[in-house]
């Protein structure tokens, strides 16, 4: 038997029913008409993923439910799978019994409701503040082909009947909705343990994640269909909206599958109690008059597919976690604060392929301790870009706050509460800015900024969204150098690549004069962050003296105060600030 | 047999592992020279609580078991009941393997540990982020005497065996330790729930809270000793460190427990069946060399416990989260911008019966739209308070903000980005201040403005420590006239209490312009946020028009993005902002 697939990776959008709504009309009357016999929406896709603590409120509950409703009637003669919230009821106002379900669609009814089993709590996940998790898997029957469901997490664990191989006889396919936040290559994760699990199941996988950006996350795409021996048959766009339209012809799989079966008898005792418990939380459900469509296509054959490479998926995330949170919360345009400097320049090259030249402007804001070198790569690289480029000086400004605090400050020495000075003015003009011609600030700081506290509170750390809060500075030339060589000319002059980083807050101020050099510095931030290694185990493994190591630990655990007030940012690696950890300010601790 | 215990209500520190040996060594010191049979410490006593993300740490959990085998070390002849983070191995960097554990320890050794079954996931909890649930309750027998043991949740969750009315015979008390937060009035709820548990399961109930301030939490203490009948016998002190000694008899309770038995073999074959299901549930530790000492003193008898009323309960939590979170982060001193209004005056009260009138500076910064009143006013409420008193006129920096931003605005009219700025330079320097004296800036903004974004983000916004980030604008009034009346003067001057609140970043700008009388708007705010109430039931439960409502929603909705990026506060309601209220900035969601 043939059947034809529709996977919808969509773009959703938190709350906002209507258009997540229209969004899946539209791909089911494409269905309708293309003969389409099994089509399939993301985890969540009726309210976008994350929904939080908006699924406290009982109307949110309520209008997921009608949209649920609204897609099933128009599910004629179609098997749909898609994510929505279920409730039994609400027992205390601060804890709702809420479930993440998958629907199981045909002849305008839920023929089946899956509940998942496995509820991520850790990193950015939340899901065990708002669901109770299930305990059966669910088997469906079309027609003698059978598939099994899953809800992202649920793939990730092993403890489903389906995953058995001495159970793989009960169904050719597994479908698994996902809302799968990007991480750098996780794509090669997720291949990694689906092509195991289609050969240790002999099942083909279907994974369809969803795409967008929500507040940190990015959500990838890059959704995959694996036939049942560990081969991609298939693979969504990354970072786009795709439809992936295909066939899978189950004939032979059957034969296979019986064979299967009878070397299933040799199998001991232990599995055999073991699989009788597991048949215990199996569901079955027949999809009675289901309707295979007649399809004279061919089953789709094994291709080799192409990924993007690191520095590009990367850039991708960038591009479309900015695009998604500017538009998402109704802003057109946002201002940036060029400096002249690396991070700004890389920003406002993301902000121009996110929202195109026109809806990006930028200001640079020389003081005393500017450079002429400094403003000529700020303009010239507005110029290259066409974007609008004005400069306010804030040196008067600077000077008045100077007068203004004499009284106060007395002949104290210049310190860092005048560099700081300086950072707020800027920040103060931004915003202003943005608050006379409502363009969202997008604050230019990169991670070895926000880990170590190298970043002005309310000054350069202003803004409704930081673009780089999870790109090392290493990272961050690189993706300059190879946006470059995809432009094939310097659109970032070649100056600001190479010349030395500097706040330029006071005279002849070099990064190097705080932080250690940033290859150093990052390899230190990488492994205390994200490998979570302690201080003699850093200095052992990077070969870096202890002091700078401290030195730089030190920074990051007394900056947790700025981080919190810092704007949300897009997560690009395992472990970025924000959701991902979740560190006291107040904290004692000393690390040794 | 009379058993003398001693409650440790301690003022723990998140990671701070000296400072937490220090004092529990000292009380385990005093308790061996006193002939305390039983010394009891708080959840999670060795690394103080929440630790979040800190349990991450490999070296975090190693001298979290430095300090428990030390305190191991000290308990001759002494039973300690003290919780510590356990854990069986590290399977993956980002998701160790831990436990909430209680140990019982006596003659230097830990005789049994227990796991923590209920494990919080609401509000402010995120304890299954980090711990695995236990499963099996403890029964920890001393010469006969037997005690049931319990983690936080545990005794509000109803799974206990240590519960269940027909197996009271098998425990004479239950020892509970606790790191419970604060919200208003939540005395009410322990002492309603443990009365009942104590009357239900004829256990005398011992419940040991924390003390102290972490972050946005502030932990009230106020422990409880209730008979085996729902009687309070002893209450520790709120928002302070107390040491509860007392003596209780178990002779004749004993006698109550064997008649108490006996009634018990009229129950039901289903009660059994339930029964002997939990028994399985039940691990037995005799501790055998224990040895009672003689205590000739009586065992306490039923007094009458006295709470502080609400608005004193309030204003206790917030001087104790003030000074925690001041002096747990190293510093000395606060400052703060006086406005004349009343929620600088209140802050600055605060900050005083806090921290002392030495260690707190108060910055007046007048613009043209200041008027003499709220000079004078914010002069005298320093008088009183006898603190420093600067002022710096922000007219001359606003000045050439606008002269600046000339050739951008042209002569577009003036609107909130010019009194943004204005905020913003007063953040600007009360920032500089703080950056060049050391000092942490308090931000004075209120609930009421927090929900509503009647505030400006980087202005009046900014600081360390948002004092009243929890408190609507109408209990900020009942607190400053309470706190005169104890004072038995106008210690806020009478003027700053009756006049109408203004920004006054504009002519004769009043709040009231922008917001519905503040009687009106908290009404709603409550009832929208902690209720979680829709824009229908609002309406009809407040009996106040829809468009009111609806214009309040939309500013809470629409200020997410502002409340991600403000300082924490302390949380005096069941739902606060930060931790406790976790909304998407992205949101599509209309409020119906």
């Amino acid at each position: 038997m043939k059947l034809k697939f529709k996977l919808a990776q969509l773009n959703l959008f938190v709350g906002n029913f209507k258009h997540n709504f229209n969004k899946i009309k539209n791909i089911i009357n494409q269905a309708l008409k293309d003969n389409t016999d099994i089509v399939v929406f993301p985890e969540l896709a009726a309210t976008g993923y994350p929904p939080e603590d908006l699924l406290f409120k009982k109307s949110f509950i309520d209008d997921n439910l009608k949209v649920l409703k609204n897609i099933a009637s128009l599910c004629k003669d179609l098997v749909c799978v898609i994510g929505f919230v279920n409730r039994i009821m609400y027992y205390l106002i601060y804890s709702a019994v809420l479930y993440n379900y998958a629907a199981v669609i045909h002849n305008k009814k839920i023929q089946y409701i899956y509940n998942k089993i496995n509820l991520p709590n850790y990193s950015v996940f939340d899901e065990k503040r708002y669901f109770k998790p299930g305990n059966k898997t669910p088997v469906i029957d079309l027609k003698g082909i059978r598939f099994g469901l899953c809800i992202c997490e649920d793939l990730w664990a092993d403890n489903s009947p389906l995953f058995n191989p001495s159970q793989s006889g009960k169904t050719d396919f597994i479908i698994t909705i996902n809302a799968s936040p990007y991480y750098t290559n996780k794509y090669k994760d997720r291949i990694k343990q689906f092509k195991e699990l289609s050969k240790k199941t002999k099942n083909h996988i279907i994974y369809l994640n969803m795409v967008g950006a929500q507040d940190e996350i990015v959500f990838d795409g890059n959704s995959l269909v694996f036939d049942n021996n560990g081969k991609i048959l298939k693979a969504g766009a990354q970072f786009k909206e795709d439809i992936i339209d295909f066939i899978l012809d189950f004939k032979e799989k059957d034969v296979q599958f019986s064979n299967n079966a009878s070397s299933q008898e040799a199998s001991n005792q232990e599995a055999s109690s073991k699989e009788a418990e597991q048949l215990k939380n199996t569901e079955y459900t027949l999809i009675n008059n289901f309707k295979p469509k007649k399809h004279t296509q061919k089953s789709i054959a094994l291709k080799e597919i192409k990924f993007l490479p690191d520095i590009e998926e990367i850039y991708s995330a960038l591009v479309l976690g900015t695009r998604d949170y500017v538009l998402k919360n109704n802003f057109k345009k946002v201002v940036i604060a060029l400096s002249g400097g690396i991070d700004s320049a890389l920003t406002t090259v993301i902000a121009v392929d996110a929202l195109g030249y026109k809806n990006v402007e930028t200001i640079f804001m020389p003081t005393r301790f500017s450079s002429t070198a400094s403003y000529k790569d700020a303009e010239k690289l507005a110029k290259n870009f066409k974007v609008k480029f004005s400069i306010l000086s804030i040196e008067k400004i600077f000077k008045t706050y100077l007068h203004t605090l004499s009284p106060i400050f007395k002949n104290m020495p210049f310190n860092k509460a005048e560099e700081n000075i300086q950072a707020r003015i800027r920040g103060n003009l931004l915003m202003a800015c943005s608050n006379k011609f409502g363009n969202l600030v997008l604050a230019t700081g990169n991670k070895s900024e926000m880990s170590t506290g190298y970043a002005t509170l309310y000054g350069d750390m202003a803004g409704g969204f930081a673009v780089l809060k999870d790109v090392y500075k290493t990272l961050v030339y690189k993706l300059a150098k190879n946006r470059n060589k995809k432009a094939g000319f310097d659109l970032i002059p070649k100056n600001i690549l190479f010349k030395a980083p500097t706040a330029e807050l006071k005279e002849n101020q070099k990064d190097s004069d705080t932080l250690p050099e940033y290859e150093i510095l990052d390899k230190i931030l990488y492994h205390y962050i994200e490998k979570l290694l302690s201080l003699n185990e850093i200095t052992k493994q990077c070969n870096i003296n202890k002091k700078t190591v401290k030195k730089v630990i030190n920074m990051v655990d007394h900056s947790e105060y700025k981080r919190r007030q810092a704007p949300p940012g897009i997560k690009i690696t395992r472990l970025s600030f924000g959701k991902d950890r979740r560190m006291p300010i107040t904290n004692g601790y000393v690390l040794k």
